[in-house]
């Protein structure tokens, strides 16, 4: 596995294996892999010829009260796990790589980036939108692969494709859970032992409304209130939003017409947790 | 020439010019085409192996009251005076071809596209990012070529070259003139024989304070007043801003230290005209 820290040579490579008819898949990540990550990553290597894992915690999506500074980071044991997978290209710029001094220039998607995390995450898809379009223009994938744990991102990632022409394929890849239901995240590890007991509530409040929407519930306020009372049952998780909604625009609906996404993010101690599932009648 | 409308013809055209080691050259205009444009196709040529021409009158980069709808189209005398110019490609797309419903993302240069015209067009420098944007992803082309007489337009384009790590290289070509000193614009055609003869005090202005400059003259606001004055004159001519200020950040400068961009806009009749210098101690 090669590691480049320069855009220069990272583009460099891409261009040379696009210039041979690779057809490259990108990963980009905050590090701090977890299996969720590893199984994008082998994802990434049945979609194309070579694979460039990023590695890259991306100041422009935190909000200044966030935890940018204390976000875990872990290079060695980052590498050795994409060596492990036979990863092609680890990139991993440094911040003033990536942003030099009087770089201004970001990518909005609009409404897309305003409801759920975006409601309480203030210029965070900007951030995603521009690291992305970045990433796209350094790296030069065929396709790029994002974790539907983190589905409005993966939304406004399509989005910001579309509406700007690029041609990266963009690919979904379904949540990863422990064997207990938790949505495997890097910011688990901020989990006290009774926090992640309490943080089962996130999938079994899903799994719930799930039954429900099978037994023929379509209304929001009916399956929202489901996710509510399981969360609420829960005194150390403090529940930031639960909404239903369009798939593809993301803006709330009273009732499943086909199919809905219902979506949540709670705050346990020191860790912000989402989490969402699709619901289908 | 090939004239292509759609999306998917312009970017199957340049990957196989480029496949084949084709140097692209892209000319983005909004039609209307004059000498100007022309000198920049001329450029272009010796730039590169192809030439493409974008002819694309763009409504993200007009504010409501301004002249989206009577911006002068002239498509038969663009595609004849291109084939003239031996030009590749002509690409000549409907506005529901590169804004189909749903369009919302957009790309902002941040305060570079604020002062200036910034301050009187609101969004129309984040139009302007955004079609280059789109361009770029549609036409690929290795370098892109844009007249200084649109100064804060090409220097927005450069910032956002630059912070999205696009590699295309930008070129600025030089202001062409009538021989009268007026600078080429397909905006000239708004202007009645009594505007026409007025709007001679933008470039006379221009050139009053570039002469006192080469007399050794640094101070802004005695440069700024040989150009107010001069447009003073002019009952037809309604000036909206004039600057002097840095040629990189655009930031209003108190006296020239090395170059300064002296930039005017004003308002005749039907028309709004903008004209500018570089100015060199």
């Amino acid at each position: 596995m090669i590691v480049f820290e320069q855009i220069s040579q990272m583009r460099r490579w891409s261009e040379t294996a696009r210039g041979q008819g690779s057809r490259l898949v990108l990963v980009p990540t905050m590090g701090s892999l977890h299996e969720g990550h590893l199984s994008l990553v082998r994802d990434a290597k049945k979609r194309g010829d070579n694979v460039v894992v990023s590695v890259f915690v991306n100041p422009a999506q935190f909000a200044p009260h966030e935890d940018f500074a204390g976000y875990p980071r872990d290079f060695a044991r980052d590498r050795k796990l994409l060596e492990s997978e036979a990863v092609d290209v680890m990139f991993h710029p440094s911040v003033d790589e990536i942003y030099p001094e009087g770089r201004e220039s970001y990518v909005d998607v609009g409404p897309l980036g305003l409801p759920l995390c975006g409601a309480f995450r203030p210029g965070h898809f900007r951030g995603v939108a521009t690291i992305v379009v970045k990433l796209f223009n350094i790296a030069l994938p065929h396709v790029a692969i994002f974790g539907c744990k983190d589905y409005q991102q993966l939304q406004v990632i399509r989005k910001m494709t579309r509406d700007l022409d690029f041609t990266v394929e963009i690919v979904g890849h379904p949540t990863v859970r422990e064997a207990d239901g938790l949505a495997l995240s890097s910011r688990n590890i901020y989990l006290q032992p009774a926090e992640r007991q309490a943080a089962l509530c996130l999938s079994r409040s899903l799994r719930l409304a799930g039954a429900l929407v099978k037994q023929g519930e379509k209304r929001a306020s009916v399956i929202l209130d489901v996710v509510r009372s399981e969360i609420a049952k829960e005194p150390l998780v403090h529940l930031e939003y639960t909404n239903l909604c369009n798939p593809e625009n993301l803006a709330d609906v009273e009732a499943i017409d086909g199919i809905a996404l219902l979506a949540l993010a709670v705050r346990i101690g020191k860790a912000r947790l989402i989490d969402n599932m699709l619901l289908e009648l």
